[in-house]
């Protein structure tokens, strides 16, 4: 168990817009929310803005004069900062840093801190000023990745593939990883489309599958999660940088196969239980739903409901 | 849609440990996996290894005699390397900097590089040689949030918190994030237990939330996952941290009232829906499976299917 991820202080920034009542007490005893902190002589360069969980944040971009400082002087400034701070009861210090102004990083990890995540042209190192270990929350843990399993009801064929070079030519679904700010089903029809050249639409989740430490996934996890797509489009027209084959293979075809990995003759089976059965047996579907605080609409998937436990308001 | 992700030479460092066919062509034609990638003269520092996808990585980490080098030889260096390297007809350059080592990061920021990303004590930046935009793969894109729905048939009571300090006193199920390699399920019961006190065990997945520039997730997505829990223990100590209120409610109420979330009654129809007719009506079930290439057991999650589709070689 990481103390950084788990419940405590920064839940909140991660689950909702407020803080616990933990922060709430130490935030009664700061200057407020938005004003400006100013770091004491000799840190004249480095002010933070305090954020409502006892934490200060620096952003570099903000600050002037950032070019004639060098990184010694940064150092001392930054350190007589950090005691600045902690005498406050500040809990953390969140230092932003422009890719452009990485001469900064090195000094300010001398004196503890560490890199929090870095994408494009920024970097966020933080410092924790609590007692016991950080309770930070971390960055991204998953990345995404989502297949079609696409069905054609009328001839009971599925779409597959086959990898490129792979070590052993087993038939797939087609799939990839999802763009940032995607949805599920959208990978999964963008993915189907680019590899096979056919176009479908979304109609539920079959599978989800989660391992860790995936090759490639950058010391990170992996979830995988295999839709269940309709055809609008029947002829194949693959991309031959990533697949060997592709077809519209009979479901019982696939089921016999042993050419395949577990997972789609785990999802083959399913289909055909679906398709005998009704599809709601096996499906997650989708429904958007407002989110409380922000009115934003996220996407939600779960075992239809029937209608009315829907609409019910109790039962006896 | 950013081409970084989607189809095409890096996917395969994702989606398994082969490189498709457009690559191995370029393998082929270069000095082989394995072998020391040397700079040329200039650039004596910077030694790559070539990978199998077309790219070159530079562990700066790896390398002798770095503390002597400034970063103005630096940057000399790692443009004669880039020119060297583009020669070779490499289309990408990793590199991976220590973060006492990051004075390296602005000069290779003004040749080009991004960062890729970040954590902990290094960094790492990224060039794209090639044709086009970069196709080299993201970095995580979603934190990953469980709640665990603990239901006690019983007494057709379930488990619910008011978080403290929300703007509404809202009734909801206890969870939070998970921790780096931690499965979907010990994340619930976990949580469950740090909020509330109660001992429980995993039964299945009820629901899957998705939602982009989730609020606190520094820009990434955020991944909710609502578990069906069995309790085992029974008498509630909550964390006072966290939650205001903490109570075993009868299913009803849960239904009845208007002081919860969209989701929260959402998932409590699902529950009485289960209860009456079978949770195998809102289950998705979780099952160990071993991955083709690594032999390392996944979980997998989907709905129950009957024996005998498991067992079955082909239908008529």
């Amino acid at each position: 168990m990481r103390a950084s991820r788990s419940g405590g202080v920064w839940r909140a920034v991660l689950l909702g817009p407020c803080p616990c009542g933990f922060l709430a007490g130490r935030r009664g005893a700061s200057r407020g929310p938005g004003r400006r902190w100013d770091a004491p002589a000799g840190a004249d360069e480095l002010r933070g803005e305090p954020d409502r969980f006892g934490g200060v944040s620096v952003q570099l971009a903000r600050l002037g004069a950032l070019d004639r400082l060098d990184a010694a002087s940064f150092r001392r400034g930054l350190q007589a900062a950090i005691q600045q701070w902690r005498s406050e009861g500040r809990i953390a210090v969140w230092l932003h840093i422009p890719i452009l102004q990485s001469r900064f990083i090195a000094p300010a990890a001398s004196l503890g801190f560490c890199f929090h995540h870095a994408e494009s042209d920024s970097s966020t190192l933080t410092l924790w000023l609590g007692e016991g270990p950080s309770r930070l929350p971390g960055y991204a843990t998953h990345q995404l990745g989502v297949a079609g399993a696409v069905f054609d009801e009328n001839t009971r064929k599925i779409l597959v593939v086959q990898d490129r070079n792979k070590l052993k030519n087993m038939w797939k679904f087609p799939g990839g990883l999802s763009e940032p700010g995607e949805d599920i089903g959208d990978t999964a029809v963008r993915e189907v489309f680019e590899e096979t050249g056919i176009k479908s639409e979304f109609k539920s989740l079959l599978s989800i599958r989660q391992q860790h430490a995936s090759p490639g996934a950058f010391g990170k996890s992996d979830m995988y999660i295999i839709c269940r797509l309709k055809p609008y489009s029947f002829t194949i027209n693959f991309c031959q940088h990533e697949c060997l084959r592709c077809e519209w293979m009979d479901l019982n075809d696939l089921i016999k196969t042993e050419n395949t990995t577990p997972i789609t003759s785990r999802v083959a089976r399913l289909l055909l239980y679906g398709y005998r059965e009704g599809f709601d047996k096996i499906d997650f579907t989708m429904e958007e739903l407002p989110a409380v605080y922000t009115g934003l609409f996220y996407k939600l998937y779960h075992k239809k409901l029937p209608d009315n436990y829907r609409t019910m308001t109790g039962m006896n």
